[in-house]
């Protein structure tokens, strides 16, 4: 019998669909060109080392000699660090000028890695990268939210193979993250405590779809995980923002999103992802209420016209059976 | 310089990316097999004449003689009509029963058609099937939510080549629907007016965005549209329920929806795309704030990490420009 299930702290349903459910096995990716198949140099790459625009350029890391990790702004930003904030009302449409930042982590000097591959201290990297623009990002007044994420394949939204990452600060706080606060909110009323971190505390006792649990993190596949191993990467200290992470929580944080994307990797063969850091939004950082978390989708299926109409998913793997296949995968 | 515009009706914010923007021609779909090129009839198609399945009807339409469109339950349902609709809490975690209803419309005999290359009356007896099985199904107490909407193509979230549009009927209002319709309570509260009227009769005032007015319908690429060739068919006529639909606007309907189909087909050869209709909550037909329409939306763009992340769109078309040329494809 199908099942609805919602998620405790965003609310949303998901349909978890047992009469199509695939046993995990099923959604490995068919054979593939490997990544690490492709050159290790590509002419024309706007990332490989020798085309850097030195002009984009915002961070490097290290600081001196070769770089391993840089930052720099997009060629083609969705929004512009220059100009003031300016609304618009017509009286009717509401328009505000498109300032804000969109900048690029390029994670390797390699043009044929990926997270997957990639030393702990690589993962690490990208993450560090994350939290020195990040201060800079949020440091402007204009910023109402700062979203990092990563593309990895066609299907999720990148054309460019060389791996980097993508940091976005925004001037509105998206409707989406605006809702999910109140509902978190409402929850603390309620309840008195940070729903996250009850969901955390939640998972680990029923330990089903637990993936991995580090000192500082928990991994694991939510109860109303909206796709097949999908997942969810929650820090056990409550803190509303990524920026307030720790070195050694970076460093936990690096070793088990690596082990996570490495079970992908090698148990459904490089399926296309996203991940995401979702932090609070700037002006609620000292909410008791919100809590920073790393989400992981992997794109084995397909969004349909049901779930632009109705926001909800179908979900045609168990999560206890997708956790417990990663759980089994041997990285 | 980019823009940020926000959607009157949802409040959702959407990038409008000018410096990275192309010109409509731009989004034309590589060469491709052609629908009509297909076989007429296909062995093995479960919705080609000759391979139906009996026990799975649900309406034939006409109703006498050969059929020339069939709604079936999904074989593989989402949700099962049998059962009670049971809830489930753990002290944590909500579950609900998957009752409900999945049925697929089989929109012609022909296995090697699409609604851009049907006939208005074909066209016209799917909205029918709609409208005749969305009354029964609306009329079982435990069904809360009718969700009717059409894959067109892979990255559509379709499979089966045979033209077919699905139904579902959920025993929950999603979350993002009952988002929207607080969003659109609030507007009434405020301004005393269905935000969606409203909106279509801006729409049909400034006029830069509309792409068909016909004698029901208005139909336009909404000011803060999410993506290239979004489009908005909105009734004239206030209603919160597609299933008040009369003859005669339905007829309209078929038109209208047909004429746009047709001009994504000829003029960005073959797009993939979904339409939906967007219809009340099966327990607020009677509100006054609510407004029912179809939105079409292309898949000529990839949703990605941050569209996951912040729930916000960015859009790499004007829809000015979007609606200028598709006013201009002649079909």
């Amino acid at each position: 019998m199908p099942e609805l299930r919602q998620n405790l702290a965003t609310r949303e349903w998901v349909i978890i669909a047992t009469e199509r459910a695939k046993r995990p096995e099923q959604f490995v990716q068919p054979p593939k060109d490997r990544v690490e198949d492709r050159p290790i140099w590509a002419e024309g790459c706007p990332f490989c080392p020798g085309n850097e625009e030195p002009d984009l350029e915002r961070l490097r890391l290290p600081n001196e000699g070769d770089w391993q990790a840089r930052v720099v702004s997009n060629r083609y930003p969705a929004l512009r660090e220059e100009g003031d904030l300016t609304r618009h009302f017509d009286g009717f449409n509401c328009a505000i000028s498109g300032v804000g930042y969109h900048e690029v982590v390029v994670e390797s000097r390699l043009h044929n890695t990926c997270p997957a591959l990639e030393s702990v201290e690589e993962v690490e990297r990208t993450l560090v990268a994350f939290q020195l623009r990040g201060e800079v990002i949020c440091a402007d007044p204009r910023v109402e939210q700062l979203i990092c994420f990563k593309n990895h394949g066609l299907t999720a939204g990148t054309s460019l193979l060389h791996p980097h990452t993508q940091l976005l600060g925004l001037p509105v706080v998206p409707y989406s993250i605006r809702a999910r606060s109140e509902e978190a909110r409402r929850y603390f009323d309620d309840q008195g405590v940070c729903v996250y971190c009850r969901m955390r505390a939640e998972e680990e006792r029923q330990g089903s779809r637990v993936v991995i649990a580090s000192g500082h993190f928990t991994a694991f596949v939510p109860y109303a995980a909206f796709s097949p191993f999908h997942l969810w990467i929650i820090p056990r200290r409550h803190s509303s923002s990524f920026l307030s992470i720790t070195p050694e929580e970076l460093h936990d944080l690096a070793v088990v999103l690596r082990e996570l994307l490495r079970k992908l990797y090698f148990g459904l063969n490089d399926p296309d992802y996203n991940y995401l850091i979702r932090s609070a939004p700037e002006h609620e950082h000292a909410a008791a209420y919100l809590h920073w978390y790393v989400p992981i989708v992997p794109r084995v299926t397909h969004a349909a016209g049901f779930e632009l109409g109705s926001g909800m998913f179908i979900n045609t793997s168990l999560p206890e059976e997708s956790a417990a296949f990663l759980r089994s995968v041997a990285v």
